[in-house]
């Protein structure tokens, strides 16, 4: 065949094959990859880019569903059905399939993919043109993009320590949480750091925002440290799924609730916007 | 319906739904999305949402095929179909469906993505609990993950400039390329960027300074700078597509060309480990 795609045991071209909905890698781009060069039958390199590979999914906590000889094989045999003297041997596993959440079952069967086509190399002889650009990998957090596997790897920690988010800190300062943002209130003042690069603006904290402006709170938007958020009066956490809840709890230790009133004020403030918008009376589904 | 899934004019439940095995999503978690809560059929808040959602898929360079209102009335619509009284409301735009390469097609039409199912609200009373960890979005730059989009971004800046590749650097340090890496040649000596979490380990790159090994060039891992790869003798951009190409050209500047024999022994030694391996005579596809 011309070109040849691979999933999970079915085998086709790529137009013809198909992924089910609910493959993690459709929301969190959650899977990694390699990929070689084929060359009369023969995988360059094999045993290094394998090695790669699976050191790429356990550093991830993505279990391949076969051993890497097995896999080796696999790629061979799939190489020999493409017509073609050189190619390019592209191969990948994705963390499974499930209902979306960052969240995900411990132990769930990953899913391998594979992509084979006819590539030549270019003439080594022939130099390249170059641009260049800053390297902000990653530094797109106000970009609400599909690039989640760490947002899936945090919340997964927090799953496993019994919590319900994590709070993520360059250095010393607060950015946000997995998948919500942070605020606290300290005197009386609501603080969140500002929507510059370092942080995703949520929309449920906009409107918290709003809330407090309504209520006469003052907001001050700047980064803060998480010896503040210890120490803070209340910590307040907030998405679009969660609107504004409270955090108790930091690694074990105790935060917040020294300022209840404030707090319920804000919360009911929020969720009043949402009964007063969709007619739910409650928030119950 | 319990659950909706939606793609591309498609409607159905998550487990029935699939995906072309083609769509970009799979291979560089190409895509952006957004997510409301929806309550009696409305859904909260959704035009802040919508605002963010083109906003996120314009700096990404992805066409939402449809306009701003279309698409509010499609999620409402979508949402009268699941049976619950609230609602998790979830969409996402992928960059569309096309051969897997880093560069893509421009004016490439995106898919659109929905997903809702049943989900009531947190009780705002009952405080959670919180763990921490050290914001590294995105130091993982080891890790070969599908989380690309960076990678996409340059690759497609280099292509619209007329060039065949990138150079990250981090202020003035370089780093690697957009799917490359790259390595100088100064005074007989080869310089790369060592293998510490700013860069992915190139398999190619780790053949070409076994290559330096064996015809005795002196190899230095180390960082270096943006002025120092334009005073090298030669610049050498290795992947495993690629093996081993020379760049002649930097934002259009010459760079490079001044140690061109040891440049093709060089060359010549990885050339040969491929045509020794594989049985290949030629690169030739």
């Amino acid at each position: 065949m011309k070109a040849l795609a691979y999933y999970d045991g079915k085998i086709g071209t790529p137009e013809e094959l198909t992924i089910p909905f609910n493959d993690r890698v459709h929301f969190f781009g959650d899977g990694c990859y390699d990929a070689a060069m084929g060359g009369n039958g023969k995988i360059f390199l094999l045993e290094d880019h394998l090695d790669r590979f699976y050191t790429s999914a356990r550093q991830l906590d993505i279990h391949i569903p076969m051993e890497k000889e097995a896999l080796g094989q696999l790629l061979t045999e799939l190489l020999g059905k493409v017509d073609s003297r050189i190619s390019f041997v592209y191969w990948q596993v994705t963390r499974g399939v499930e209902e979306r959440n960052h969240t995900y079952s411990e132990g769930l069967p990953g899913k391998l993919w594979v992509y084979i086509c006819p590539k030549g190399f270019a003439d080594p002889g022939k130099p390249i043109r170059l641009n260049d650009r800053e390297d902000t990998r990653f530094f797109h957090c106000n970009v609400k993009s599909l690039n989640l596997l760490p947002s899936v790897m945090a919340a997964q920690s927090a799953k496993r320590d019994g919590c319900g988010e994590t709070i993520f800190h360059r250095g010393e300062i607060v950015t946000e949480c997995a998948h919500s943002n942070v605020s606290v209130l300290k005197d009386g003042v609501l603080y969140s750091h500002p929507n510059d690069e370092f942080i995703l603006r949520g929309i449920a904290k906009t409107h918290m925002i709003q809330a407090c402006y309504r209520l006469g709170i003052p907001v001050l938007e700047k980064p803060f440290s998480l010896d503040f958020l210890k120490n803070a009066d209340e910590v307040l956490v907030t998405s679009t799924t969660k609107l504004c809840l409270r955090a108790g709890e930091l690694n074990g230790q105790s935060i917040g609730g020294k300022a209840p009133e404030l707090l319920q004020a804000i919360q009911q403030e929020v969720i009043r916007e949402f009964c007063d918008d969709t007619g739910c009376a409650t928030l119950e589904g």
